[in-house]
């Protein structure tokens, strides 16, 4: 429906190429896609919206834009332990710029291939530009966030920090060698799902959540849905080299505070982190949950640390 | 990802209490929804977005914009003769107003309730207003838009043009009597999935779609996905009652041209017509599908007959 000028030809010139994978049996072009679910397993399901000048800047790169906006999406799969199959796409330009379309949907159908999910429907409207992207991966033994339990070790599958300490860079406001630019744009526009990670705990977790608002927020969550408070020392934390490059002192708040690393937040119970320390897998302990009011305390060196910001706000 | 300020809030209070139906193994809350899909038949899925000051009054009635986000998007699926399972939202909203929230998560859920559909997920930002939902069914005979064939009779589900002919109404341009101003918000804000007509006709339609962008645009894209022409005669048309009364001689080019209605237009082999036309349905056949270039020519009372406009633009 609301056909904007061209929307059938933004269609079809930039979008209707794309290749259709496992169990695609009739892809962009009609009412509905027509999906064939797979036998085993549950579907995991989520939606994510891009706003210019909230998520990113307006004047991006559009294919930087497409390939973030596909990559937050693809990480909740990757949180969920869901390998991905579909996705749809509702794009709202305030223009339709050939050039723009080009690039957007470039970035857009290579992220897809690389990690092998297809486009199969959305909606394209005019409106000021935000991109909202809803993807559909298959499970068999999903992470959720209402698993973890008291005397649970909290882990950070990986670098915090990085995507923060990129914003100012992103932004402009803050000038860096062509060598550091690159390092940010990826830290921030090619967050890494982390499926692989995802995957090999799967056994062992007993909670997991990406970490997209910060990992003090986030960590808040797994301690809400799974009734439990969590310490976690900040000493311990895989602060990124971008991060303390960029950032200096800073850099420790933004690994615990800032947002958009992607990384996995999961908790292991005590009869599992063997199993898990074993897998090699370059994920780092930081943390315990306790019994308690759904709260996380952080420390720093023995004493208790106030985080400066209790979110996170990109713009 | 990308929490607004607020943004765990507006969820608990207003969308995480949606009533979870079939299939929901896990609701909101969490980085992905985990759904069990039927065993029979396939998924359909269908993604709308609609932009305040384009789909819809920025000052309309929340309730009744979230009833028309939802039943837009249920009519793909009606559509395509599939019945409904799932949804995700993802609200952009300027600033975070509990009394508007309240009265559209309270119009979203209650259309929700209507038509047996669960809320599964999404996510809210901060924006400029709009909303885009996805929707999720499942579809043993699915009514694609390809099948069609020459010699095919074309038919409309029902009335058409109200909608178009609401909008300035709608919009404040043409004042009318209360009950006439009803009949206009209803046609506008609570489109009818046909989703009776689609199971009934499923087994003899050759090819449907809903009428979402004006009867002749919508038509076209079956000629187009079907190879095939139309001709469809304007004196044959069910030009609806209230498009009679608010747009008075132009009411006949509203129906051909106008959208928003969602009345299906379907398409039936000429050994299935007797079939079709015995079920009793109060569809209308409106024209005849030939061999050529996939275009559509309309005719009034034996003339040719030229559309004002091609597609339909709402604002």
């Amino acid at each position: 429906m609301g056909a904007s000028p061209g929307e059938f030809e933004i269609i079809r010139d930039f979008f209707a190429s794309a290749p259709q994978g496992e169990g695609v049996v009739l892809g962009i072009g009609d009412d509905c896609a027509l999906l064939q679910a797979p036998s085993q397993g549950q579907l995991a399901t989520s939606m994510d919206t891009l706003v210019a000048g909230r998520h990113f800047p307006a004047d991006a790169d559009p294919a930087a834009i497409a390939a973030r906006a596909l990559r937050v999406n693809l990480s909740d799969l990757a949180a969920m332990n869901a390998r991905p199959l579909w996705f749809t796409l509702a794009l709202t330009l305030p223009e339709s710029d050939a050039n723009w379309l080009r690039k957007f949907s470039s970035g857009l159908l290579q992220t897809a291939a690389q990690f092998g999910v297809s486009l199969v429907g959305g909606d394209t409207t005019a409106g000021p530009l935000s991109i909202t992207i809803q993807v559909i991966g298959q499970t068999a033994r999903p992470l959720r966030r209402d698993g973890a339990g008291c005397g649970d070790s909290i882990y950070a599958s990986g670098p915090l920090g990085a995507a923060a300490a990129a914003l100012p860079v992103i932004l402009g406001d803050q000038r860096v060698p062509a060598e550091v630019q690159h390092q940010a744009e990826r830290a921030f526009y090619f967050p890494e799902p982390q499926f692989a990670t995802a995957a090999a705990i799967s056994d062992f977790a007993s909670s997991a959540l990406d970490i997209s608002d910060g990992l003090i927020a986030d960590l808040a969550h797994i301690c809400e849905s799974s009734h439990v408070s969590a310490d976690i020392y900040l000493e311990r934390l895989p602060v990124s080299s971008l991060a303390q490059s960029l950032a200096g002192a800073n850099a420790l708040s933004l690994s615990a505070g800032g947002g958009d690393d992607y990384q996995l937040c999961f908790t292991v119970p005590p009869d599992k982190v063997e199993s898990v320390e074993k897998l090699g897998l370059g994920v780092t302990a930081i943390g315990t949950l306790s019994a308690g009011d759904a709260k996380v305390r952080c420390w720093h060196n023995g004493e208790p640390w106030q985080a400066p910001t209790a979110g996170y706000q990109h713009f």
